[in-house]
């Protein structure tokens, strides 16, 4: 699934359930700190060691997939909002990276 | 783009730099917080009206696009860490949310 | 209550339940950012005014308060394990900003 | 300083720059936010003992410091303007994690 193809799905799953009028950049951006809360919880008191150990559990593993699944989803409805094109948003910000961080031999 | 491709790109840099020894989970979560936050500094004390207003600024919606793009990359490289694969994630969640918000003909 | 006498419940509380092996700096972090994420599941999908009139409920305002004491709590802690006197931080802060943000007649 | 001192102070400052307008729920919420952003900067990609090791640097420690206080100062703004006395949530919120979470001889 590329970029293009998760917006017109979000966006369709969205206007199917008239819910276009709630979903003004503000609101957005606040869900994706609820769910960023959600999967924090998932790390919450746990060491680095402890969370790759708990990731192995493949019930534990589905909810931390879900709630960064729920992170990007509204990353994509609130870039849809914006007028941002993701899939060109991303390959730039990694052109840009990479002359921010040139290898020895660049 | 789709997410395995961003995957393979954003790790393929990360591994060329050495940074993965930084990668750790909570390392990743905090990254996603910072750039989050430098998001929610377009939106601060703008209304909704406003904000869709200075996007239509080309170099204002590149900065703000950026932004969102940083948080995706972090959260890509995070569930890389997690052995999660996102596009599948994705498609899950997808499929979970329109079980749970059915429509009438549904 | 002051910072210093809310630090040193918290810590008394904390210290009673042998939790401070688990209150390192970036979990306290990562705690905070669950409790505001908790904070804006309130918020979310509601207008400012819808804000300001579902927290004329006074069960809901409870709520809302509790975790914005949360955050706090966390905040508080986190200072703490810093060796951040919050007092002197917070007073420090709002004379930073009075300079920065001087009244026409200062 | 205790939190009505700390709310006065802060309100009588906004109002004295007529900032009040920009003051809604969303906006001092989203404002937290991009503070958080800025402390979790100084924790980014340092281990927990660096990070208890960097804050022994006075004036890096005054930079972190700086950051909790302004996040403090958004969620007391925040706290005001729905109505809610910090003073006492915290102490109320307190007294129900020691129901919640109590001790032996409790």
């Amino acid at each position: 699934m590329d970029f293009r193809e998760l917006e017109r799905i979000v966006v369709e799953f969205r206007d199917a359930r008239s819910w276009k009028k709630y979903h003004t950049p503000k609101n957005l951006a606040i869900s994706a700190v609820v769910e960023l809360g959600e999967l924090f919880e998932h790390f919450q008191w746990l060491s680095d060691e402890e969370i790759l150990e708990a990731v192995k559990n493949p019930q534990k593993k589905e909810e931390v997939a879900d709630e960064i699944a729920d992170v990007i989803i509204y990353l994509v409805l609130l870039a849809h909002e914006l007028g941002i094109d993701l899939d060109e948003a991303v390959g730039r910000k990694i052109r840009k990276n990479e002359a921010k961080y040139p290898l020895p031999g660049d």
